[in-house]
């Protein structure tokens, strides 16, 4: 538990940066090499390495690096972490919903 | 654009800690005080109100104080934000795919 906790804390800090919103869509159209990624940034390349580094440690992107060049590629991973997160506070509401709509059709058919 | 994303940083950075998804979950099931609310952490109530204020904030829940009793209630406003970005982040990669199997196919149809 302790675990999983501290992998969502990771793959919902990933997200919340611009540059590795941006990482990922372009991942998301295909794999790139680190410095094909970094070109639209206009970063120094240690402080572009910190993004990559927290998107691979949380399970966002693999990289794979042959010869001087590193390739990044998009992981489904922490995608379907994310997703599984969501649809558990999804059910919670839509129980309470489905709760709450039993609790009004019961009163109404109760005679006044 | 610029707003879009600070919002999606809040977003994602509210999600980033174990107490304020345990929050989320436990108003996934109703509306709650925030003594009621603080009581499973044992936190100084100063530290609790950080996290309350950063769901707040970033559209996570909304709160109403009536006499001494401030409540807390889910906001679906941020669920639906993250749920577009990751449809958005879907697509992309589903796009991908499409093209790939189109490619796969192509190239078994040519002759040899």
């Amino acid at each position: 538990m302790e675990q999983y906790h501290a992998q969502l804390d990771g793959v919902f800090q990933a997200l919340a940066d611009p540059t590795r919103r941006a990482v990922l869509g372009r991942l998301g159209q295909g794999p790139a090499s680190i410095s094909e990624l970094a070109r639209p940034f206009g970063m120094a390349l240690p402080s572009f390495m910190k993004h990559i580094h927290l998107l691979e440690e949380s399970g966002w992107i693999r990289t794979h690096k042959e010869g001087r060049v590193r390739t990044c590629a998009i992981e489904t991973r922490a995608f379907v972490t994310v997703q599984a997160w969501l649809s558990e506070q999804r059910a919670l509401w839509e129980g309470r919903t489905d709760r709450l709509e039993h609790f009004v059709i019961q009163t109404k058919d109760q005679p006044r």
